[in-house]
């Protein structure tokens, strides 16, 4: 896929540095490409759920940002990303050293773009399928949200 | 709706009380009843994603936890509780002083309950529809997964 | 809520009327009202799938056109539906003397509306909840596509 | 993926001839692989909705029977197949010749298997990605339905 902005991955970047919530996790932004942006997050005790998994909402939102990324790194340089909707599937209990989300643009439309993330728990350095999200994501523009 | 276990207000908030992502975020779960819970997250800037409103994850968090309580107050008390997938709308930008998610349980089985979570930010005592999830929450037997 | 267009409901029937599935599959038009509408489909033996239940595409297809009319009674006279997508959730088999779908808008946008429906199979007169369905409808404009 | 039952293909093409609503909709069952079914759907005017593009719900009811399908056929020879949840998204109008359905399992689980579909329209020869889908399979033991 082609990028309107060259500066894609600088502007991907410096927005991530703006989701506060990332950082309270403690997640890291690692690939970006054109329709591709991987997010990863080291396991923390206290982003557990109950059973001392990782909590689907810990999941949900590194996927979701590695979707709204995916889509803002094909946006023009003028638009702001937005989560309109996204469905998670939980495959199985995330454990092990951390977790992987990898978004991607399965279809780029001018008012809105549909992603996929597969999200992989890591551990030993094998990696396992744990979640899977599918949802939409708002090219915002002339609303003063700039990324 | 009628619950199997007497107690399922103290499991519920038992088990909420180790779901330590909850206290990470700074959650509080509020009205617990059968087949009905609701949990509070104030407004933290450091929950937020790049243009200063509560990032979807950490709304997706609190639905999915609200979805996942309403559910296990409706199970037997050997069960644990288990997300197994969540549909999520971003209906408009959470801002102000916090959300409530207010989850429920539409449809009780054996082995799976489907729950639908409404969240709404809170404005100067105004309440506001900004989240709606639909999903489905496991009833774990014999796994090893108590609550 | 409030429509825009006073012959909402004329508007609604006749674009039902176009929709040629619902001919095909024996739905009817039941209630219209301002942002909900209810649509029936009888029973009928070549609508099953492989266990003489109603195929989940057949509950799929009266609820999403159930959404699309309860959004679009609430549209400008000017604007078509489009289902951008939906999540359904199948919780009971579907079987009797038939189903209705009850569709509604849970939020009313300028370019999309998220809309609910809950579906029950009516076995002597008896309702049941067999299914839910929750999805975003596009308020399309100035696509020569209108209603 | 490999299959527990050898004969998969044709208890899911026996199964295929049984969902009478595949014949109603004049859907017909192509590949059949370990893990990967495609369903075919020509374009029929009375498969519409109002504007003229197929109904997002025979788009849906294909793309079930595909994840369906494609579940089943790693399921063991008891087992029979329910559809739990799914979700799909529109991606564009789908006109022209037709639609294909290619659905695969992205999680096998004992009681459960998670499956997307991506559904693609078929004009002069070129396809184009017209849906996504993601969806729960029941793998459904002791209850009487075999498949």
């Amino acid at each position: 896929m082609k990028p309107y902005d060259p500066n894609y991955a600088t502007r991907v970047r410096a927005s991530f540095e703006k989701q506060r919530l990332m950082t309270t996790l403690g997640a890291v932004l690692d690939v970006v490409e054109p329709g591709r942006v991987d997010i990863r997050l080291p396991f923390r005790e206290d982003l557990t759920q109950q059973h001392g998994f990782l909590h689907a909402g810990a999941i949900a939102s590194v996927a979701d940002s590695a979707c709204g990324y995916a889509a803002l790194s094909l946006m023009p340089a003028d638009a702001g990303v937005l989560s309109i909707e996204f469905k998670c599937n939980l495959l199985a209990p995330a454990m092990g050293d951390g977790i992987v989300a990898r978004g991607s643009v399965i279809r780029a439309g001018k008012t809105g773009m549909v992603c996929r993330a597969d999200v992989f728990s890591i551990m030993n350095g094998e990696e396992k399928l744990v979640a899977a999200m599918q949802g939409t994501m708002m090219v915002a523009r002339d609303r003063g949200l700039t990324d």
